[in-house]
């Protein structure tokens, strides 16, 4: 398994709530693809959301991304951290 | 005191040492602006690094950056946690 970072834009004046029924979104169906989402951030002001998830692959992510109904503009993998 | 996603590009190649040293010069001033820096993820092969830090300002946190040697290409507010 591998740590990945995902960013999506366009989010311009999420709020806490709607942030919530995102990742629950996600963690509803993640198991299904071997995912686990671990933590979002958000900044409502430009609209941008990262993720961080445990996943095997950038592909598996993108698929509870995108059948969660929100798909990632970007996904790094970050197998360095500190 | 908010949360902050900083994004720092054309880190190609970078490794788990560079990555811990770099941190390390962030710590060792990030007190001076009242910063602190609490996780960073790389990805080596995009050269994508992102750094979580906790500071009073955007500028307070590049400044850190700046003066240790890697200026940030985008820092996010980001106000909303999950």
């Amino acid at each position: 398994m591998t740590l990945f970072m995902d960013v999506h834009r366009g989010m311009t004046g999420i709020t806490a709530d709607q942030l919530m029924a995102a990742h629950q979104a996600d963690l509803a169906i993640e198991a299904e693809e071997h995912v686990h989402f671990k933590q979002a951030w958000a900044d409502p002001e430009s609209g941008t959301v990262y993720c961080l998830s445990e996943a095997p692959s950038r592909d598996a992510v993108q698929r509870i991304h995108e059948r969660a109904g929100h798909m990632a503009d970007e996904i790094h993998a970050v197998p360095l951290s500190v």
